[in-house]
């Protein structure tokens, strides 16, 4: 709980949830040389599943960038464990890619993105500045709002 | 037809379909560095295009799965030629995304997507696990069911 | 503007568009290694925003795959600040996936997305050819009818 990053979360009063466990036959990430590709993370947050429903017809705008947020929360959780605790070791975020369940003339998904582009922005300053791809999609899984798959570079 | 996954593969009684060619301007797979990157494979197998249609309207969950496990058969064909014939050159199978036509109300891709994972766990044992996302896609390339791109890491 | 790169695309009559400044919290290009990851494209070039909707409705697949070809310009304007501004360090266009705004029953993603594979095709010769994904989303970004998001090997 000593280094850079962890500092900079209290500093942000974030806490990192409990990572969620995968909800089918696959695991939370995989480390390949320096990259490590974080599974899909939806956008519940604990027992908290409010961020259910397609953005533009179910939940708000606002709804969805904070669902988007909570789904960036719980890939950071997932990443932590990936660097053995240590978020130091973390020396870019490559890219997130972010899907949100959209009604069908909703077009808003950048707004959405953001909940999940600024925190990482935040807690990691220049080394956080990543590609990024955000899209409208049908449905997702258990019906959440937002899910978020990212790659990282490590030391 | 001698190796470790080979052998896997026959007491498994699974044969690799004949590698489906790019229905487009591309190619199958693309090596960089030690990572093979493998086109979305579609869910047709061969002459078959039964899963045709979203799942949760024309198809079934159960018939989802199945089409998921197609379309990671014709990836592991793909990856065979792309290993010059030898699947133990693998050394893991780094994400996999299932994109699934999905009924705007189908929030089960999980499971659908549990088709393509668990054969890659099958075969490969721990070098097949993976990180993943799976998400409810509008339609798909010639109104296949399931769409499987993947990340896997070679020698 | 000496390089073979540039020579070709002055043979192709092709002049690279200004790179779109991102539209939400991120960056458009990160380099990891020699991969550089760029951020998904939208179909829109400059001022032009004709190619709006979703193909299949209110754009035909024609116009869907001129949207994918601008879509791909608009990656390549990043692609060449991405190398310093020579495009000659490219060793390989690694994956292109194209998000096709798609009507519900549209199903020509690929035909769609040839827009963007032959124009990387055309420029790049055999460096050019990639692995790709299509998909057809419920929505994206602004409206835009394709969205192109691609990773590319540097020297």
């Amino acid at each position: 709980m000593s280094g850079r990053i962890e500092a900079r979360l209290a500093e942000l009063a974030i806490e990192l949830p409990s990572p969620p466990a995968p909800v089918a036959a696959y695991v939370p990430y995989v480390q390949t040389g320096n990259l490590i590709f974080i599974s899909g993370q939806v956008s519940f947050l604990g027992e908290d599943r409010s961020s259910t429903g397609k953005v533009g017809a179910d939940l708000s705008p606002e709804a969805g960038k904070a669902a988007a947020r909570n789904a960036a929360l719980n890939t950071l959780a997932h990443l932590k464990n990936a660097c053995g605790g240590n978020l130091d070791r973390i020396t870019r975020c490559v890219s997130l890619r972010i899907y949100v369940a959209s009604a069908p003339d909703f077009t808003g998904q950048p707004g959405v993105g953001n909940g999940a582009s600024e925190l990482v922005g935040e807690i990691f300053g220049n080394l956080g500045k990543h590609a990024r791809a955000a899209v409208g999609v049908t449905a997702l899984p258990l019906n959440c709002a937002v899910e978020v798959e990212s790659v990282w570079e490590i030391d």
